[in-house]
C-alpha cells in the first residue's frame, strides 16, 4: 500500500496546482478498500499501484461531488472540503481528480479505461436517483438495492474486473466478487449508521435517515409495521429527531429484528461472493473481515 | 454538423437513465464551436463526428458545472439546470457526461484520450482560479490571461491537437490556432458582455463585474485610472449597480478606450492564429467570422 500512496501524491503533485494539492492533503484517505482490492486481484502486476492510485483519486472525486450533494460538514470525521472552502471548490476539485485520473487511465489500453469510465457513468446516476429518492419515503427495496448498486457497488465491482483484465484472470467472476462486496459493504455501512456511536462514526449516528435516506432497517421496518405506526415512521423522515423519537425507531427494530435482517442480507451477498472465489484466500479474508466490522 | 447532433443524441440515449437524457435535452447546445472546428481539421477521417460529438459533451458538463459554480440561473438565454432541477442534479448530470465522454474516448487511443483529458484538468484548474480571483479586484493582466488560457482556452487547443492526431496534420501548430482562438474567443466574449444588450446576450450587461470577474476591459482601465478614480472602480467591485454608476464605467471606459485595447489583443491573437495556419482558408475563415462577431 505503501507504493500506492506514494503513486498517488505523486499524482496530484503532477497536476501542478498548489491549491488542489494543499486541498487533497487535507482530505481522509480512508480505508482504501479499492486500492486494497486492486493489489490484491493484480499482484504480479507492476502497474497495480498504478491503476490503485488512479482508482482512489476518483472515489476521492465522487466524495467531494457526493459531499455537496449531501451538504456533509464532515467526512470521515474531518471538515469537508465544501465546509471549508466552499462547494465551488469542491465541485471543480473533484473535477481535477477525475480528469487527472482519466488521463492516467489511457495508458492501460481501453479495455481497462472504458471498465473504470463507465462505472463512473453508473455510479453518478446512482447519486441522481439518490438525491431524487431522499425526497419521500422509500419502501421499495428492490429500488433500494438498485441505486445502492449503482451508487456504491459498480466501482468496486470495476476495479476487481480491471485489476482481472491487468493480471490476466478471469473478469466475469472476480466482477460479479466485487459487485456482492460493494454491497454487503454499504449494507453494513447502513446499519453501523444506526448501531454505531456518533464517535466511532465521525458524525451523528442514524444520520442517514435525518438526510431522507431509508435504508435497508428503514425499509423493513415500514414494511412489518401497522398502518398508524408506518404513518409515524414515515413522519420522522427526512427531519431532526428528539431522543424520543430516535428511541422509538431503534426499540420498533428491535422487536421487528430490522437490523438483523438486513445484517442477513449482507452476509448471503458476501457468502455468494465468498463461494464464487473460494480459491482465493485473500479475497475470501476481505469479506471476512468486512462482514466482521459490524458486530 | 447533423451526424454530430445525431452521435450526441445516439451518446446520451447510450447512457440509458431517462431522468439524464430529459434534462440534457433542456440545455441549449450554443454554437457548436469545438465541433465545428474538429470537423473542419479532420474533415478527411470518418470518425471525426464521433469525436466532435464526445467534445461537446465534454463542453456541455463544464458549462454545468460552471453554472452550479456562478450559481448561473440562465445559460444562453434558457433557465440552468442548477436552477431548475438543483445544482445536486447539475454536479451530477455534469459527472455523468463527463464520464460518458472518456468512456467513449477510449477508443480513439491513448494519445488523444490524454490530450482531451488533460484539458479537462486544466480548464478546472482554470475555474477554481477564477472563483478564488472573483473574490476581490484583480487588476494584473498576466493572472487573468493565464486563467483565461486555462479555463476557456485549453479545451479548444485540445480539440485542435486531436483533430489533428486524427487527421495526420502537424499538431503543434494545430494546437497553438486552437490556443489563439480560444483566448481570442473568449476577450470577444468579454467584451460582449460590456457592449451588447441583454436580449443578445441572453443575461444583464456587464454581468461579469456583478459576478466578480474583472475582465480586460475594466483592468485596462483600473491601470489608467487616477488613485482616487481607482477606488471608486474597486468598490463597485462584485455588487448591482445602479444605472449612475454602470454609466461612469462605461464613460471612463469610452474615455480610455479599454475595449478597443481589449478589441486590439483578440485581433493580436487572431492574426497570429492566421499566420500560423494561413494556407487553410476553412480555418481562417473561422477567425475572421470570431472577430466580426464584436462589432
Amino acid at each position: 500500500m505503501q507504493r500506492v500512496e506514494s503513486e498517488i501524491i505523486r499524482l496530484i503533485e503532477e497536476i501542478g496546482y498548489g491549491e488542489a494539492t494543499r486541498l487533497f492533503k487535507t482530505l481522509e484517505g480512508g480505508k482504501r478498500v479499492r486500492a486494497k482490492l486492486i493489489l490484491k486481484i493484480a499482484s504480479s502486476n507492476e502497474r497495480a499501484p498504478l491503476l490503485a492510485a488512479i482508482v482512489e483519486l476518483i472515489h476521492a472525486a465522487s466524495l467531494l461531488h457526493d459531499d455537496v450533494i449531501d451538504e456533509a460538514t464532515t467526512r470521515r470525521g474531518v471538515a469537508s472540503v465544501n465546509a471549508t472552502s466552499g462547494s465551488k471548490t469542491a465541485v471543480m476539485l473533484g473535477d481535477i481528480l477525475y480528469s487527472k485520473a482519466y488521463s492516467e487511465l489511457v495508458f492501460f489500453g481501453a479495455e481497462i479505461a472504458k471498465i473504470i469510465a463507465n462505472s463512473v457513468t453508473l455510479l453518478s446516476i446512482g447519486e441522481m436517483m439518490d438525491v431524487e429518492m431522499s425526497s419521500e419515503f422509500n419502501s421499495d427495496e428492490d429500488k433500494y438495492l438498485s441505486m445502492l448498486y449503482l451508487k456504491t457497488a459498480t466501482l468496486i465491482e470495476a476495479c476487481a474486473a480491471a485489476a482481472a483484465t491487468l493480471a490476466g484472470k478471469d473478469i466475469a467472476s472476480h466482477a460479479l466478487y466485487g459487485k456482492n462486496l460493494g454491497l454487503s459493504f454499504q449494507i453494513i455501512d447502513d446499519i453501523l449508521d444506526i448501531t454505531a456511536d456518533a464517535k466511532t462514526l465521525g458524525k451523528p449516528a442514524m444520520n442517514d435517515f435525518r438526510e431522507g435516506k431509508c435504508t435497508l432497517p428503514y425499509i423493513y421496518l415500514h414494511n412489518l409495521l401497522s398502518k398508524d405506526e408506518q404513518k409515524k415512521l414515515v413522519s420522522f423522515h427526512a427531519k431532526e429527531l428528539n431522543e424520543g423519537e430516535s428511541a422509538w425507531i431503534l426499540q420498533k427494530m428491535k422487536e421487528h429484528k430490522t437490523i438483523e435482517k438486513s445484517f442477513e442480507l449482507a452476509k448471503k451477498l458476501s457468502d455468494e461472493a465468498k463461494e464464487i472465489i473460494k480459491n482465493d484466500t485473500q479475497l475470501v479474508s476481505i469479506l471476512e473481515a468486512m462482514i466482521q466490522r459490524s458486530y
